[in-house]
């Protein structure tokens, strides 16, 4: 078996046609990786067990990857590094091939996506659209299907603003749990390694493998349901539209999964967030890269907005940064305080998605906006997942849930309960009564109602054993048929169609009101050798027949 | 709406179609369940919210339902509580149903479920073997889709073992989460409340909602990938045909989802399990009932069986009580100590599953055979959470995840690894580097190779926008069409099923080894409007084609 040749040219395959050279900075050449993926099939084939084996990973540009420069976004800067970052070591040690670094607002200074001489990145899903930032390049090169999983960072919210607006998954971990060894600081004493992937036990399994291994104490919590904060949508300032409605019914679908959700206001975490920009925190990012860039001459290949950014906060004094620390302290005891009988708390990730044309007329405008609910996690040391939670006019849309250190795990199993169930039309054997139904219960299914299709299909007995009906469209001609519909989980669906034997099928069933869900239909040549039971207006009505 | 009504309805002609009286001790009256589903259906007309509305519960027969006598499985020991017990009243607060209380092995005491004047339970897969037990009721109410969720009790194994035979899930919860209120005792510094349901997140969910909401401190565990210890199967004593093989296959399919595994030498754990019936323990079954079996004249109903173990209990002396406790001791320490860098053991739940007849042989030595692996837990303080791990020779197979107390949410995690991906051919758009491959991607796909159909297909050119191949099975006159095997999470098929557009169908493609795999086909009418491009072999052949 050669799978993991396989996936590295279908990889590069892919990477050409998308066409969106901007994600890179140092893509590595296929022939390295054709090398290194016969090698691991090769340890594969020997029976080596590795848990990400042939899992292809970009790493953003201010993360070290041996053989590559680290750029943080700006050629000038760039250096070799002599190891790979201990969290890109430990992920190929498990298995993982690294493609490449990946493009970054320079320095990991802004939200969009824009701010780099390798050229702004573009939405993975409208490229009129920002990427969001700074882990822009790897978000794009997992959402586009390039890279299983990528490396981002996150001071302000890098690692989830571009996970929302590409429709995928971040984890931004705990402070600390991740080794911050071997990537360019942008704010030392907040900087966090990320993961991106585009499922969340993909992002987990990475994020597990990145961890130092050094026992800590999730925080006490009190048995129960779990208890999600949620502020009113009029407490979170202007949002896009139809964003305030997507947030709302992400929150919905918490509580239907069993979460009770409680009251919060937002306010202190809005404050502190407003302070990462306006305050003197920024000042660390002085600390970090400021001598390179007030170094003479200075160099050409600075973003000018970042620039500005990092050498204003030169001057930025001392005894301000003394109060903003006590301010802090503040607003974190008094956020804390807000969420100590909660487990998590649930944010849109961004209260917008900009297109390039308005970041690029106000850069420090809009990228500030981004970071209204991102800013104050890294600020207050709680971890946070970003999870896809719907779309809104057909792009995606992106929510945080939010908790105290080392409640990593306990996010992303609230996390998982974003994901809604799906509904199922049956016709035949899986009605309630009939002998399949057990199989549908089994995969916890559960009763909507009865209804019945759009009147454009016919039934027939097919010569299956048992009998089973088969529905089938045909527009014109067509009458109405019994149904039920049912919900289920997508993962019961999911095995509900892997178990499917011939010639049953699922596709789209139309019904009455116009809507359509997925239901039982079969197999074409099955509706040939069959009996037209249309007549009878329904499987029950047919097997209860006298003459049947 | 009326969603619950519709739902009690059904589930009662369940009971009706499955004709298992012997589930039952105090099964409620229709009409009851109907007036309780109306006015919980207004309720939730009204808007109120409710995590659990509409679940329909059943209660094993030694916890307190209000209105209904606590039997233990005795008739003339039965008295009528007052109020329901705790675990009972919390699920009603959240909107469960409570349809009837069930049979159990009396007093609790067994594993098997045939110990009972209410009738010997049988599983819900194969009415000639046990349905295990004590919990049998409970369990098979569940498995047979009656019941959304069932209460057990757990002292030995009761609240696995019957999870196991019937292929459902069992939560056995760390001791004391769950209050013992109004359960009538086997043995009291041992008994758990648990929980049965079809689905882990449903019984997830339940669970949190019984448990007393007092902080806890689950123990610290390292991060990194999950640790789960194995014991080679050669250590486990005998094993059912085929059952050793499925161990290895739930071991190997939690390192395929990232998990380390560990060895491990099972010894403590068989020798503590060994300990509970045969030792001086047992005789906390005669604290707990005993005064009232010995009670003159012996009531008629009693078990023969559970009469014997109980009443023998009587002479057990202290000292050896003492002996027993202080071995115990040392097994615990030794336990805990081979599991110090784990974070579960991975047991089968049982080593095999015996017919009713083959227990009515062996009364005694049967039952003792099938606590095996699960009597240690609850004498170390253990939590376990029993599920599903594939079928043998077409019955449930089961497999356990134990841990330390207060590990309950880590197990569950861990036991949702337990589900393996499924396989998906794709034949057209969905190929790489075809324009819906991204969509395969998002879901969590990855390629395992290209293939081929069986040679009994012809493939359309659907009038599709845009283009897409039709697959369509023919038999005699087919041939190979081109095709890619990809795998993905069950609920990423599931996603993809829910979203498909007509006239794509998901069924059953034949491969050319003789297998199948679920995979991409179409909506009759839709081959008919088409044109049949068989003799380009593939859907990428035909798109390349100059002509096309």
């Amino acid at each position: 078996m050669h799978l993991t040749l396989t996936r590295v040219r279908a990889a590069y395959a892919r990477i050409e046609a998308v066409d969106r050279r901007e994600i890179w900075i140092g893509l590595r050449p296929l022939a390295e990786l054709e090398a290194e993926a016969t090698a691991l099939d090769d340890r594969l084939s020997a029976g080596e067990q590795l848990p990400l084996a042939g899992r292809l990973l970009a790493v953003k540009g201010n993360i070290d990857v041996a053989g590559l420069p680290t750029t943080a976004g700006c050629p000038s800067y760039a250096y070799e590094p002599t190891a790979d970052a201990p969290a890109v070591a430990r992920l190929r040690a498990a298995g993982a091939l690294v493609i490449g670094t990946t493009n970054l607002d320079q320095f990991a200074t802004g939200l969009v996506g824009t701010r780099s001489p390798y050229g702004a990145v573009r939405n993975a899903h409208d490229p009129e659209r920002v990427s969001g930032g700074s882990s822009s390049g790897s978000a794009v090169a997992v959402a586009l299907g390039i890279a299983d999983l990528a490396l981002g960072t996150d001071t302000a919210g890098s690692g989830r603003v571009p996970a929302a607006f590409n429709g995928i998954v971040g984890l931004k971990p705990t402070y600390g749990l991740v080794p911050t060894e071997g990537v360019v600081p942008a704010c030392a004493s907040l900087d966090c390694v990320t993961v991106f992937a585009r499922t969340l036990p993909e992002a987990e399994q990475a994020l597990a493998l990145m961890s130092t291994p050094v026992p800590y104490q999730a925080p006490a919590r009190a048995p129960g349901p779990w208890r999600v904060a949620v502020p009113p949508t009029t407490q979170l300032g202007e949002l896009a539209p139809g964003w305030a409605a997507a947030y709302e019914a992400a929150a919905e679908r918490l509580r239907a999964a069993g979460a009770v959700l409680q009251p919060l206001d937002p306010a202190p975490f809005l404050e502190a967030a407003a302070m990462l920009y306006e305050g003197a925190f920024v000042a660390e990012r002085y600390t970090a890269v400021g001598p390179f860039i007030d170094g003479a001459p200075t160099p050409p290949d600075l973003d000018p907005t970042v620039a500005g950014i990092i050498t204003s906060a030169r001057d930025i004094p001392a005894h301000r940064l003394f109060a903003d620390q006590a301010k802090l302290v503040g607003l974190r005891a008094a956020a804390l305080a807000a969420l100590s009988d909660a487990d998590a708390l649930l944010l849109p990730t961004t209260p917008h998605h900009p297109t390039l044309a308005e970041v690029a007329a106000d850069p420090l405008g809009v990228n500030a906006a981004l970071g209204r609910f991102t800013n104050s996690t890294n600020l207050f040391d709680q971890c946070a997942v970003a999870a896809p939670a719907g779309e809104v006019d057909g792009l995606p849309f992106g929510v945080m849930l939010i908790g105290p250190a080392h409640t990593d795990e306990r996010l992303a199993r609230l996390a998982a309960l974003l994901t809604p169930p799906v509904p199922l039309v049956v016709i035949g054997a899986h009605l309630t009564g009939e002998p399949l139904n057990p199989q549908l219960l089994a995969l916890g299914a559960r009763l909507i109602g009865p209804t019945a299709t759009a009147p454009h299909y016919r039934l027939h007995a097919l010569s299956t054993t048992p009998p089973k009906p088969g529905l089938e469209y045909v527009g014109e001609g067509g009458s109405p048929i019994e149904a039920e519909l049912w919900e289920l989980p997508a993962e019961g669906l999911g095995r509900l169609t892997a178990a499917l034997p011939h010639p049953m099928t699922l596709g789209r069933i139309n019904l009455p009101d116009g809507t359509s869900a997925p239901g039982f239909l079969c197999e074409p040549y099955a509706v040939r050798e069959s009996k037209d039971i249309t007549s009878y207006g329904g499987w029950r009505a047919y097997t209860n027949a006298p003459e049947v």
